[in-house]
């Protein structure tokens, strides 16, 4: 006899913003471990905007997601059964895993994590994929001096949150755009951001001026669209731009048209990178030290939105694009036992 | 009693693309040379895009020109009279002077040339202020691979037709987009690039595909506009966009509007980088040296497009926008003597 589990795949690829008529949720076996594989217990679930990226059929830094197959993105499990040296039964383990309730994986395909350091879930956010986003891009790109401006889109999310705050150990004047008054709340009180706009309710552009009286230094960019049309136009000389995400886009079915830059490129000697984390790979052991040690000391601080259930699963991922997020947005599966 | 000259002086700031209505030829008095001054004699005039730039009255990384004021650029002239001791009579010399026939300078304001060693037209195009942009453009930011593809826009212009040979020298495979039959011809013909493409009369997007059959690594960007909305769909990973320049948007009254370029860049983790040849002032000498050293040995060529008299330097100014020019467009004022 199988045991059975629940399962998510993609049966349509999504045109414009994805609907749960995109998903379906399905019963499938669970499968046995062979030799140098172990059963990994779903735990966490991270879902990610850049996922809906890979739910189109066009070329990209990873392949697309293929049509009626499971959705995979960032796991936290627990390791149930081992036929593996390298891992115990108990052991909380790290991988990109497909989204269902249990997975038999090749021992190489995951990594142990330490939960006694810190919670099992911030391996999934500040000291994971999102933090490493934000600390490579703001770092490495961006350089940050003391006394300039940095500005983050997405600032409550994920990695904004945490490019603000590193911004700030640096001794920048670090503004924060979201989408509540709650997260404006949040960046001001809680991170200490010397400023915050909420970009539904205020004047973006104008915003922008008061709380950038210098001129932008570095924009860190999660959401293109009108947000960072408003930015280029307060671009210091040899401003930088990393370029991590554009949100506003993602679904978009027409062309995402808006102002050209080359022109405030020019004028200003400024720089776009386009990056993705994994271009860092070889520097990870790197960025997450120096996470870990900011996040021990109390310098850095972080959100998560939990959702509970791996039948809200789909329900997380399309909050994504609703802006329901405060940092990392994340499914509880199954506690760690 | 004085003698008097021709001067040329903005008296519009133009809108859209600029008229003969905007300027004002006028008579002035030469002025005398007091200790430590030269007199100059206008030789060669340079006409650039960027002067538009000038013309408006906003921030960029150079000031405006006043109105009722004389426009300055690049001028070759000769010393007519020196209170300098390191000046003699006879000596050619480069300086941004303004547009007039006479110029009376300060000893520091011009630097000697050699005009054996090239012609003195040379040192406003390959050997001065275009080559210098060709070369720490593509070289510094672009930085070529052998066997990567290099398209260049504005490519029988005085920036990109350098752009493109020393790609060729890199070992590149180079396409090069411009205007008409003739620039394409010279392209192909003269300057060996690979292929050419002639925007006015090709559909670009798919003339670039056929070109570029591994994708584009490198774009250097004079044009902007829609010219350069066809180059991202095409871009490689980790591609380079030194951007220089955006002619087709120069004289836009509108907002300069196309596809947000955000998301082609974080798909391919490629970098856009706006200069202007000043940023390299500190490395002048050594890129002079290297372009005078390919010109000498015979593996660059360039192309002057030279009006003559002084009194067609608006005209030369305004024909730039109309794609009138190859390679390097200079006024011919008076004869070296």
């Amino acid at each position: 006899m199988r045991i059975m589990q629940k399962q998510i795949k993609l049966i349509n690829r999504p045109k414009g913003t994805p609907t749960k008529d995109d998903f379906k949720m399905i019963s499938g076996p669970i499968e046995s471990a062979s030799d140098g594989e172990v059963v990994v217990k779903t735990v966490y679930i991270s879902v990610d905007p850049y996922l809906r990226g890979r739910m189109n059929d066009t070329k990209s830094y990873i392949p697309p997601f293929a049509l009626n197959e499971m959705i995979t993105s960032g796991v936290i499990g627990q390791v149930i059964q081992s036929n593996s040296s390298l891992f115990d039964k108990g052991d909380v383990v790290l991988g990109a895993l497909p989204w269902q309730e249990y997975s038999v994986v090749k021992e190489n395909a995951v990594r142990k994590i330490d939960h006694q350091m810190a919670p099992a879930s911030a391996y999934l956010s500040v000291l994971g994929m999102t933090g490493l986003t934000a600390y490579f891009g703001l770092l490495d790109i961006g350089k940050p001096k003391e006394g300039e401006t940095v500005v983050v889109s997405g600032a409550a999310g994920a990695v904004g949150s945490i490019v603000g705050q590193i911004a700030k150990l640096k001794g920048a004047h670090v503004v924060g755009i979201a989408g509540s008054e709650e997260k404006v709340k949040y960046l001001i009180d809680e991170l200490r951001f010397d400023a915050a706009i909420n970009y539904k309710t205020q004047n973006v552009a104008q915003a922008l001026r008061e709380a950038c009286p210098n001129g932008i230094d570095v924009y860190f960019e999660n959401v293109g669209g009108e947000i960072s049309d408003a930015i280029f136009p307060l671009l210091n000389n040899f401003a930088r731009i990393p370029v991590c995400g554009a949100i506003s886009s993602y679904n978009n079915e027409q062309a995402d048209v808006g102002p050209r830059v080359q022109g405030y490129l020019i004028k200003t000697s400024s720089l776009m990178q386009g990056f993705t984390v994994g271009n860092y790979s070889a520097r990870f052991g790197e960025g997450a030290k120096e996470l870990a040690t900011w996040l021990k000391e109390g310098k850095l601080k972080y959100e998560e939105t939990i959702t509970e259930g791996f039948d809200h699963t789909i329900d997380a991922f399309l909050d994504l694009f609703n802006g329901a997020n405060l940092g990392k947005a994340i499914v509880k599966v199954a506690d760690i036992e």
